[in-house]
C-alpha cells in the first residue's frame, strides 16, 4: 500500500493529455497495489461530461514485455461485458506510455467495493463471474506462462530453507514434502483459459451481491480453470479465525456451475489443486515474511493462515469439491 | 504518506449511511496527510447524482477538541465563498462521528491539483485567496491559539539540542540564537485573523491559475496575517535549489494587497515574521529528522532548506517586504 513514485501535477497534466479523455481536473495517489504506484484520475471528460480513471505506474514484479498480456486481456474481457475495467489508449493508440523509465497506463475507473467480510450471495456473484471470464477468454490470442505455478512455489519454499521457514513456525517446515508432491502433479490434461489466479477479494469491486469490477490482473496466466476456482476458494471461504465457511464455499461452487459445469477430472483434481493453491500462498507468504525486517512498519501476512487451509483440504477437499 | 487504518467495506457503508449523502460507490484509502487516514469516497447522492468526499479519520497529533474550530471554521468559510471545502454534518447535525475510538468527519471533494513548479499567476491567485480567507474569518466565533508559535518553536530546537542539531548538520546549531530572537517578538499588536498557518502547495489544489481549494487547515489558528502571508511566502517563492523566484514573490504579494493592503506596522515587521516563519520549519523538520531512523523507508525533509531561506530573509527581507 504505497505511492512509490512522485508525479508533480504539471507531469501528470501532461501524460494525461496524450490520452482523449480532456484535461486533468484532480489526481490523488491511492494506497493500493503492492508493485505499482496507483492515482485517482478525473478528467474534465472530451463531451465535458467528468471521467474517471485509475493511472497505474508499473514499479517493479511487473515485466514491461507482460503489459500487452495483461493490458490485452483487460480489453478483450471488457469487450465481452465481463466487469474487468478496460484500458484506455493514447491517441496514437498505444495500451501504454513510457515515463520516466517506467511502464504507465490509463485505465478505467470502476465503482464498488471490496467486501472484507463476504457473504454467500456475494461469493455465488464471484463464482459466476469468475466463469465468465474463463468462458470469454477462450478466444483471448495471447498466453502467459505462470510465474507462480507449482514447482516455483516449491523452489520457493527450499530458497528459503528449513531453518529459515522454522523460524517462522517451527511447523512450517512440514509443508515441503507437500510441496514436493504439488509440483509433481500434471495439470496439463485439464481444461485450460486465461486465469486471474489471485482473486482474493481485495481484487473484487462489488456493490451489495452484484460484481461492479474484478481488478489487479498481474498474475494472471495461461491456465487450468480449476486453479482460478480453487485459488478463490481458499481466498474467499475462510474467516478471519481461519474457520470453513460452508456456505460460501457451496455458493462460490454454485455460482461458478451456473455458468459452467465442472467436469468429472476437474472435480477429482480439485482437493489436490486446493492443497498446491494453499502452498502458493505460504510461500509468497514465507517469502515476503522473511524479505521483511522484524522492525518494519509493514504488517507481515502470517504464512500459516494458509496451512491451516491446507491442512482443511486435505481432510476435506474430497467432500467439498465431489 | 499513508492509511493507517484499515476500514472495511462494510464499515465504511454503516459510517456513511449516517450521512445524507446516499449510499456508498466507491472507498479508495488515498495517499495524503501526515496526521491521519483520508479516503476518497464516492455515492450515490441523495439525487442520484453522483457525489465524491474526503473521508478523514483523525489519528495522531489532532486534539479532538480543536476539531470543531478547524471543522467550524471550513463551514464558515465555505459559506462566505472561499475555496475550501465544507464538512458534510451527518443526520443529527454533527461535523464529526467516532468510529473505533476516533473521531472521523466527511468532508466536501474539491476538484484541482497541488502545483509541483508554480507560476507566477498561480502566487498572485494564492495571495488573493489567502487575503479573501483573512477577511472572512473576521466574524468566526472560535478561536485557536498557535501551537506552533516561534516559542514553541525555540522550545522544540532547544529540546533536539545542539549536539543532535549539529548531527544533522554542523551548521544547524547556530539557528539557536535566532530562534531566541524570533521567540521575543511580539506580534500581538498586528492585525489579527484565523489563519491556516501551513499553506505550502501541497495544500492548495489549482486548475491553471484559479484555486478550487485550500485543504489540510489542521495547523489554523488565531493569529497574526503577516504571519500567514509570511509563512506563504516561504512555502512558495523558493525554487528546488533554494533559489528565490522574485516574479513569484512579487505576484504573491501583489495578490494578496489586491483584496487587503497590508498596513506599515506589518510591513516593518514581515522580515522578521519571515526569518520566524523559516525557523518553525527549520524546528518541525529537525524535530522529524531526529525522530526518524537512519534507515526508514520514508524521506526526511532537510531542515537546511529553511536555513538557506532565513539568511535569504536576513539579508534581502527589508527590500522584500517594502
Amino acid at each position: 500500500m504505497a505511492v512509490y513514485t512522485h508525479l508533480g501535477a504539471e507531469e501528470l497534466a501532461e501524460l494525461i493529455a496524450h490520452y482523449p479523455v480532456g484535461p486533468l481536473v484532480s489526481a490523488k495517489g491511492i494506497a493500493e497495489g503492492v508493485s505499482n504506484s496507483n492515482w485517482l484520475i478525473e478528467t474534465a471528460g472530451e463531451d465535458s461530461q467528468g471521467a474517471r480513471f485509475i493511472l497505474t505506474m508499473y514499479e517493479r514484479r511487473i515485466e514491461l514485455e507482460d503489459l500487452p498480456y495483461f493490458l490485452g486481456l483487460l480489453d478483450h474481457l471488457s469487450a465481452r461485458n465481463c466487469p474487468v475495467p478496460r484500458t484506455i489508449h493514447d491517441r496514437q493508440g498505444a495500451a501504454f506510455r513510457m515515463l520516466d523509465g517506467k511502464a504507465v497506463a490509463l485505465i478505467e475507473f470502476l465503482p464498488g467495493v471490496s467486501p472484507s467480510q463476504p457473504e454467500a450471495g456475494q461469493a455465488y456473484a464471484v463464482g459466476e463471474t469468475l466463469a465468465k471470464v474463463h468462458a470469454a477468454s477462450q478466444d483471448f490470442g495471447l498466453s502467459r506462462e505462470n510465474t507462480m505455478g507449482f514447482g516455483q512455489n516449491l523452489a520457493c519454499l527450499e530458497g528459503c530453507g528449513s531453518n529459515a521457514l522454522a523460524s517462522i513456525d517451527p511447523d512450517l517446515p512440514q509443508i515441503l514434502a507437500p510441496a514436493r508432491a504439488a509440483a509433481e502433479l500434471d495439470l496439463s490434461a485439464l481444461p485450460q483459459a486465461q486465469i486471474h489466479a489471485d482473486l482474493f477479494p481485495d481484487n473484487v469491486l462489488m456493490l451489495g451481491d452484484k460484481v461492479t469490477g474484478l481488478i489487479d490482473f498481474y498474475f494472471a496466466c495461461s491456465g487450468p480453470m480449476a486453479l482460478d476456482l480453487a485459488v478463490t476458494h481458499a481466498a474467499w471461504c475462510f474467516d478471519q479465525d481461519g474457520a470453513y465457511l460452508h456456505g460460501l464455499g457451496e455458493a462460490l461452487l454454485a455460482g461458478y456451475q451456473s455458468v459452467r459445469q465442472l467436469d468429472r477430472q476437474e472435480k477429482n483434481a480439485l482437493p489436490q489443486i486446493a492443497k498446491g493453491a494453499t502452498i502458493r500462498f505460504i510461500a509468497s507468504r514465507a517469502e515476503d515474511w522473511l524479505d521483511t525486517p522484524d522492525d518494519a512498519l509493514v504488517t507481515r501476512k502470517d504464512p500459516m493462515q494458509f496451512v491451516s487451509r491446507w491442512h482443511f483440504y486435505n481432510e476435506h477437499g474430497a467432500d467439498i469439491f465431489a
